[in-house]
């Protein structure tokens, strides 16, 4: 049961926010402009991010959501996925992204942790500045998102259809849309 | 240096956010709504938590900025605030302040922490479902910002003037006035 009262059967993050709209319009603003958004990443590379990043912080919501939305965006890529979620950084996708997740991955613990040589091997390996910066504000925003579902205690279901619908909706429509309906 | 191009001499998110106005409006709106909107925590409280968060998180910049603006809300309980950052939720503050710290300090670790014990401790105390709300999205938030400031290296003054300065101003007009000036 969530640790406050909020509307029935509505999975993860969606509960909170349909119950607080206040923050609910900066928290979706700002998930529709870091994942949708202009960006010299495409926005099913800055989905798989951001699953990654869920899945490292074992929070299952996160992690069915956004790899399903992800696989939605990359059509026929999509087996792309599963490989980042249980390789990680030496999954066999791009170098880039290779380098991006490994950035990601360590924001995730703690952003310290970041180094010059892990940014020169992104930058080596084709990303820019808004590449860079996007992906430490992916798994720095993940960090909040998923903290935010657990810290309540929200419900989520575990059958992995709901998920692929939900990923289906705000692969089409973005974000603030597919929450406020 | 920070791993990607900022404009020089803006301290710590600031940098960042001008740079990359597009986040900046959500993550500012975000802000100010958590910590200067309508809450059952008065605004000083809120920054409080922000501020006590940030030390955890050892973000010197974050746990100076938003202590210096916890001082200038709180005016002459000022004092808790160097008691609630050296001390947490053993801090000499309210039973239900102690409470909702100790919830804060949870979720800043794993939000899966928080019990259903703790919660019920910070309702007898006399924290609503909003109070709940608002310290665990504090919590999770800075767990963002600590990490999209560390994340990128930027640059933080180590002078206590300048955090008192920017709290003054931070505390009179709020995230988004302050930042885009």
């Amino acid at each position: 049961m969530p640790h406050i009262e909020l509307p029935e059967g509505l999975p993860g993050i969606v509960g909170p926010m349909v119950a607080y709209p206040d923050t609910e319009k900066h928290l979706n603003g700002l998930a529709d402009t870091l994942l949708r958004g202009p960006s010299s990443l495409a926005p099913g590379e800055r989905e798989m991010i951001a699953a990654y990043v869920s899945a490292g912080n074992q929070c299952n919501f996160c992690t069915q959501l956004h790899a399903s939305t992800a696989r939605h965006l990359l059509g026929t890529a999509s087996d792309m996925v599963d490989s980042v979620l249980s390789k990680g950084a030496q999954a066999p996708v791009s170098e880039k992204l290779q380098a991006l997740l490994e950035i990601a991955g360590k924001v995730r613990l703690d952003g310290r942790l970041v180094t010059v040589e892990d940014v020169a091997r992104a930058r080596k390996a084709g990303a820019d500045d808004k590449a860079i910066h996007d992906t430490v504000l992916i798994a720095a925003a993940f960090s909040m998102y998923t903290r935010y579902v657990d810290g309540l205690a929200t419900w989520a279901p575990q059958e992995p259809d709901a998920y692929d619908e939900m990923g289906a909706l705000i692969a089409e429509n973005g974000y603030a849309r597919t929450i406020r309906g």
